[in-house]
């Protein structure tokens, strides 16, 4: 069901992947932003409207099938770059760049403009959502027990005010395949959204490792 | 703290932005999945990057402090088309174009690509977080009593694949000032993730429709 493609890429191409695809990704971030935001007149956006297909049709002259998917590099680094929270070339992600610290705590700071905004100047509830699933996710990654997400409960303790905020989550316990772990989304002020998530390692994924060990045992 | 802006907009202008800047939007996204697809030669990805930028200043020439916000017609008609999930400015927003059937039922029919993935081909968790948050509040709305979100707990069934999807919630019991919702993401093979919300509708908001309701009376 997952495609993981294996490409021969050195560490330098996938810097200047990261760099070029990245800045015009941070780029198209901006435009986002702008779309929602301008008030010139109609007719020059229509005009721009225009240029940003013509754009768009020079980009499609090549491209992916489907989805960017996950590139495990001859290195063994899996890059995800099209992801909704994290992946650089993806200008839907803000994007999150997560720190995992060496006590399995996985953080990352960060803004949300107006392409975030559910009520009128508070973050979209189901934004908070989107991030702490992809932070609780981390989290058990950090924490050594991986999984995808089996159950995500969100106590919402206040607006989360568009602007800087901060998430971050740990793991509470492992049991078994499931990995239960505590996360927040929050202003200067403190928490606005909590989470508990437990995540749950696929037969495949522990099927896929345990024939990893098999053959390095081999 | 929330900003409504009212604005002396005949439904005319308000059909002609609704057109234009959607339309505007519209290719943005197509844009969003190009950036993330293309593989064109490098440097002819950071010409393009020189044009977004030069859109983007265009745009910007004039725009809203902020972010789009609510704008409350003359006609006592709410747009948000900045909103991430049904906004028609927001490239980010799929846009979900939301039903509401008279048993009060909210439902959407949309398709989600690259840009929504989490594991390679499937749609990213917190993405269906993000969607249900927006169905199941829209649902206490349509069922009659409205809300922001209290709590929302997702419980993942497996994984949802990119493409073709549907949503729905409906209200399954009022308790005062909570809703309870409950509603699901899916495919053609049926739900991929539950949702349970509790709506709540704040203080502020049930001051307002008090005070709206006293200034019928007087």
């Amino acid at each position: 069901m997952l495609n993981y493609r294996t490409e021969d890429l050195t560490p330098e191409a996938i810097a200047l992947e990261t760099e070029v695809a990245g800045a015009l990704a941070q780029s198209t971030r901006e435009l986002v932003d702008a779309v929602i935001r301008s008030t010139i007149p109609f007719d020059e956006m229509v005009e721009i409207r225009e240029q940003v297909d013509a754009l768009t049709a020079r980009l499609r002259a090549s491209q992916l099938e489907g989805s960017y998917g996950a590139v495990i590099s001859t290195e063994g680094k899996v890059r995800n770059m099209g992801n909704t929270v994290v992946g650089q070339r993806n200008a839907i992600a803000p994007p999150l760049q997560t720190h995992w610290a060496e006590d399995g705590t996985a953080s990352a700071d960060f803004t949300l403009g107006a392409a975030y905004e559910g009520p009128p100047g508070l973050v979209h509830g189901g934004v908070s959502a989107l991030i702490l699933d992809q932070i609780a996710g981390e989290a058990a990654a950090a924490g050594g027990s991986p999984g995808m997400t089996g159950r995500l409960t969100l106590t919402y303790k206040r607006g989360t005010p568009l602007g800087p905020l901060h998430a971050e989550g740990r793991i509470t316990r492992v049991e078994g395949v499931k990995t239960y772990v505590e996360a927040h989304i929050g202003d200067a002020e403190g928490p606005t959204v909590l989470a508990e998530g437990i995540f749950i390692l696929p037969r495949w994924a522990r099927e896929q490792m345990a024939q990893q060990k098999q053959e390095t045992f081999e």
